[in-house]
């Protein structure tokens, strides 16, 4: 947690007003929970970003649909686990229209109120009829404190489900904010990340509320990578309840932005670590960069590097891989101002090697939470990335996952 | 061997006028060829294409101020492996600069004359000492049957050496053209690959030789890629030493070019197969482009997608990958007309999904020189990439490469 806010226990069920189910569908072969379901007790403000992946899933076009008929209200999200319901064609969006068409004829409100989300197996036909009988047991199964089987319901090749929860106080008003989301391949989100679900007992106006989304997505869930991947499926929503009486507007904004990001940040953070084979979770700091896109285009660069991450899952301090990296993205870069820090060890500065410093950052190495420093040697600015390590489990992971 | 040239035994010696050695300087700890010496008869003329990451090295430095300070004549070229003399500051410099004046000292040569690449692990000081040590009877084993010892001697991580030669008939006299080149890390081109050293015994004027090598390697080492990361030492450097007797000029630089060509195909795609961990040569054709730029970049987007790559290595026939990359590439791309073959196999056609074919896909995945086909449904224009799988003995390889 982070800021003013302070830390509590659950997930998208912590604020109230909001109710959570996760069930067994039936189209895991494991037969293990695969259908989550998420209703708010009255029309919650909705705000979402979607994938700006071009090749988009059935569900983010149904959704973004929805969301733009309702204007920014929703009662109910439905996600299911096992196949992503993308690539699939017209049956696909029939599917996804479906599950929502179901959905509300369940809780009872109109289907544009109904957000729909998929994630697994690319272009394999959707399950629905598994689906569409499996829903009245999700409904039935809905309960303030089921939210961590709905984010266990969400899960794919994930080794932990993300939940993250913060309450702060608005207008003297306790308001709490809640999330869950999932990994945890195809992880470089470019608007948002593969699924995150994050609720709020606040009553926050549609367009603050799109807003606080907007500029917490950059920060948090747009500043993480495992693989370079962007979904054809990354959501991230973000439904506000009000059950909490607390209204938050322009003077108020600070303080639910502040516990929005600290659960954005944790869920982020929870994909990272759970990336796909990962063993640990490493912080990109890259400085002296000529502007803020360049820092982040250098920072992205670096954390998606397959020789600087399988480096440091190796405890290899093998530095000259982070300059080669800086080098080549495109970006300003002047050698010879250039330097590099793993924890706070310096390994090269201002163009000169201090590789006799190497075992010191190798003992360092043998942590699993990483700092790695990166000056560009061309400018002020800076950026935050978070990557995790690239090593055999990721590739025994995806190297068979339809099998 | 591709078209009217034909293939031919040897590497950078098969050409006449040229002597090679390889010998053991002791830069590599397991005492294996680590320095390499190319010597032209008389001066040669001299073309060469380097790395554009900013964080160049010390030999890439040196080897363009004395292609410059030449005007483009070369006597010898000086490689070592175990040390990339990268990111080594002033000290590094000065390294290079020896190297290539204790050169010159042996063949007797200006120093502007001799050219100097180094590979290896990046930031290590450059054991100049050993290598002036070794010279003399690097000097004393130069022979024109000694070109295999001489691409052993450049090898780093790769399993196998690359060479190739090709020959062809320049106005009714025989031409060689011959090279050797390493892989097999750090390995996505930007201007040039890893190390490509090539020979011939035409006579070729200076900036003809230019042009071939710069329109040569935009198809061949350009168009290849094993991690997604543009080494600070890439070097393809072209000799024509004219000892054949003939002149290469505008009318008969076709056929020149065409084996150029060849030989550079067999080295570049040499360096795929050789990829570090590599078990599949993978040639990815783009088409349906809306122009030849964006066809290359969503072509290198899948070449280097770890999930693409982990799914071949898998004989996973995951299509569904593919596109999820093709649309997150930053080209224009219409999921509605787009496709996938894997192949003979159509898996995706216009925007509808052939999953049932995955059986037969599968089966063909079990190779190991694959073909995979992705139409973005947005143009005309195509491009071919080649790469290679990602397996588990790349994390192996990278992660422990220093210790």
């Amino acid at each position: 947690m982070i800021g003013a806010t302070s830390t509590m226990t659950g997930g998208v069920t912590a604020p109230r007003g909001f109710r959570a189910a996760g069930v067994s569908a039936g189209i895991k072969a494991d037969g293990g929970l695969d259908l989550a379901l998420l209703v708010a007790d009255v029309p919650a403000t909705a705000a979402a970003v979607f994938t700006i992946n071009r090749a988009q899933a059935a569900p983010v076009v149904v959704s973004r649909e929805h969301l733009g008929r309702s204007g920014g209200v929703a009662r109910a999200v439905v996600v299911n686990s096992g196949c992503a319901n993308a690539c699939t064609g017209e049956a696909g969006m029939q599917g996804a229209r479906d599950m929502t068409e179901q959905t509300a004829r369940l809780v009872g409100c109109p289907p544009e109120q109904v957000l729909v989300a998929s994630t697994g197996v690319i272009g394999v036909e959707l399950p629905i009829a598994k689906i569409r009988a499996a829903l009245p047991a999700a409904m039935r199964a809905l309960a303030p404190d089921q939210g961590a089987r709905a984010a266990r319901a969400i899960m794919t090749t994930d080794p932990f489900p993300k939940e993250s929860a913060a309450r702060t106080t608005i207008a003297g008003v306790d308001v709490a904010v809640g999330g869950m989301a999932k990994g945890s391949g195809m992880i470089e989100p470019m608007l948002a990340t593969m699924l995150a679900f994050v609720t709020t007992d606040a009553a926050v106006p549609q367009p603050l509320l799109a807003r606080a989304l907007r500029e917490t997505v950059d920060e948090t869930f747009n500043a993480i990578t495992v693989d370079g991947e962007c979904s054809t499926n990354d959501t991230v929503l973000l439904l506000a309840s009000g059950a909490s009486g607390a209204a938050v507007d322009e003077s108020t904004y600070p303080a639910f932005a502040a516990a929005l990001r600290a659960v954005s940040v944790e869920l982020a953070l929870g994909i990272v670590r759970g990336g796909e084979g990962a063993t640990k979770l490493v912080t990109i700091r890259v400085s002296g960069a000529a502007d803020a896109a360049e820092a982040r285009r250098a920072a992205k660069a670096i954390a998606n590097s397959p020789l600087v991450k399988t480096a440091i899952h190796g405890g290899d301090p093998n530095w000259g891989r982070l300059i080669a990296v800086a080098g080549r993205a495109g970006v300003a870069f002047d050698l010879s101002r250039a330097g590099v820090t793993i924890g706070e060890t310096t390994l090269f500065d201002n163009g000169k090697p201090y590789d006799h410093n190497a075992p010191r950052a190798a003992e360092y190495l043998k942590g699993n939470d990483l700092i790695v420093g990166v000056h560009l040697g061309a400018g002020q600015a800076s950026s935050t990335v978070w990557t995790c390590d690239l090593s055999a489990d990721y590739v025994r992971i995806n190297a068979d996952y339809r099998t």
